[in-house]
């Protein structure tokens, strides 16, 4: 270990924890990962960056769905559109409970909004919300919300041969838009919830069907292996949804949002994760104690 | 251009159209190509192994089905099992030309064999098939058949900053299996025709539905975008299926089968193929003539 793994992690367990598996893993013997298998994954929301008081993406799309609602005000008598036009956030809110009643409607209405649009249509639109729309807390752009201790964290793993996936219930072509730039992992790297696209003179244009196979829950580990045949070694998440990815990994890390003076304290959605946490022994990281910076960007190591 | 680049390829307008688009894409200029969007994708079929007189899957699929119709009679009288059960390859050739009902009954078929199996049962079921198994018309295995020269390719290509992916009709889960070790590339860079998996208590299970979204005409660019992001700078392809994924591509590389005495000289479901890269002046590969070599393996750059 050198003074310059990880600076941004207070030493302690969580810090030792990553060390040591990141040690053994690249070290022959017992507990060596084959450089093959060295298969990393990431949630987003709340493991990469902020996701109070709601996933950035809400913001997005909140935006959007505005403009549909004015442009056809009976709209607002169907779900997603009632929730937004009367503000109840917690009907959002319980996508983290795999809801059915919310989600089968957010997901239809975001096969509605973008069906027609290409890729390139839909990478302008989220890079003007990316450079225009500010977080309400925080006042700086939603892409500063980035945990910097998690960018090195990457970037250490990178260093160690393993790939890098971000694995999240988010849109995937959505946090394509940013990847590269903000987490130094290609697009193919991303994993997430898609929308259908056929191929169509030439060009890739997004169909009018709802977004398929949610990436939550189980469909994270699922997705996981249709991408890449395997299972993750090492996966990262912070909530209920991201408990199947964290179980199918050798190693799991679990950060705890309890940092109400630099981040949100707060546990809901968490809490049978936090649970399995201690049933099986996960490396639990407190942002308050184990994070000596919170936000920022890195330098990269490729 | 130095010796060492695909000794395999002799001379000629091929080689020197490869040559001259990879060099132009690393060059600042007009042609560079950033890094980022170095996405190369090969079929695999008939691109990189020998596809007569059948693809090599249909050998191994075809060893299943005969197990299932000697436990189970009746299957005979039902599609691809009858087809099989009288040697009627032309019904599964028709595979080449989309025919639904070639392949509508097949991937049902290959739903039903393989559901319930986890992704280390099937591996260890293609393995066997690998090392046992010999080709009828050469007498080795099938893994012996890889054209050298499309192993050099790929190495160039890499070396120049290229993530090559191969693209085929075939099963992902099938080439995966032998991806890395034949071909030098990541399971995650295997794009093919995928069966459905499930998360359940802990373990990747492959469900009773049947491939979806086959991979081959236009679902070849739609799986590459959804699979990388992004659309092939470079593609390769031998086939009718193939056109559209070479016609995504910024460069195209059609082989054709005109070797009868090293490998075979056939055009059947390439007609159009054909026709297409002369029109959209493709670089087309003559086998008896582009290649002093045709089988073999290489040594890896990284």
């Amino acid at each position: 270990m050198t003074a310059s793994e990880l600076p941004s992690w207070n030493a302690g367990p969580a810090k030792r924890a990553v060390l040591d598996f990141v040690a053994t893993a690249t070290t022959p013997g017992a507990g060596f990962i084959d450089v093959a298998d060295r298969i990393a994954a990431f949630d987003n929301d709340g493991t990469l960056w902020s996701e109070q008081p709601l996933p950035p993406q809400f913001d997005f799309v909140f935006r959007r769905w505005g403009k549909e609602v004015a442009a056809d005000p009976l709209l607002a008598s169907i779900q997603p559109y009632k929730a937004l036009a009367e503000k109840d956030m917690s009907f959002f809110a319980r996508v983290a409970a795999q809801d059915p009643e919310t989600i089968t409607p957010l997901l239809e209405a975001f096969g509605r909004s973008w069906a027609g649009t290409t890729p390139q249509d839909f990478d302008a639109e989220v890079r003007v919300w990316l450079e225009t729309v500010k977080q309400p807390k925080f006042d700086v752009p939603y892409i500063d919300l980035v945990y910097r201790p998690m960018l090195e964290l990457i970037e250490y793993l990178k260093a160690n041969d393993f790939r890098v996936f971000v694995c999240s219930g988010g849109g995937r072509d959505f946090m394509r838009t940013f990847a590269e730039e903000t987490w130094g992992i290609y697009k193919e790297n991303v994993i997430g919830s898609a929308a259908d696209y056929r191929y169509v003179d030439g060009q890739i244009v997004r169909t009018e069907s709802g977004l398929g196979g949610l990436d939550i829950g189980p469909g994270k580990p699922e997705h996981i292996f249709a991408q890449t045949g395997r299972l993750p070694v090492f996966a990262g998440g912070n909530a209920d949804v991201d408990i199947e990815m964290l179980e199918s990994a050798r190693f799991a890390l679990l950060l705890n949002h309890d940092d109400g003076q630099r981040e949100f304290a707060y546990s809901t959605g968490a809490e049978r994760a936090v649970a399995r946490a201690a049933a099986l022994d996960w490396t639990v990281v407190s942002m308050r104690n184990d994070w000596n910076t919170v936000f920022g960007t890195v330098e990269r190591v490729r």
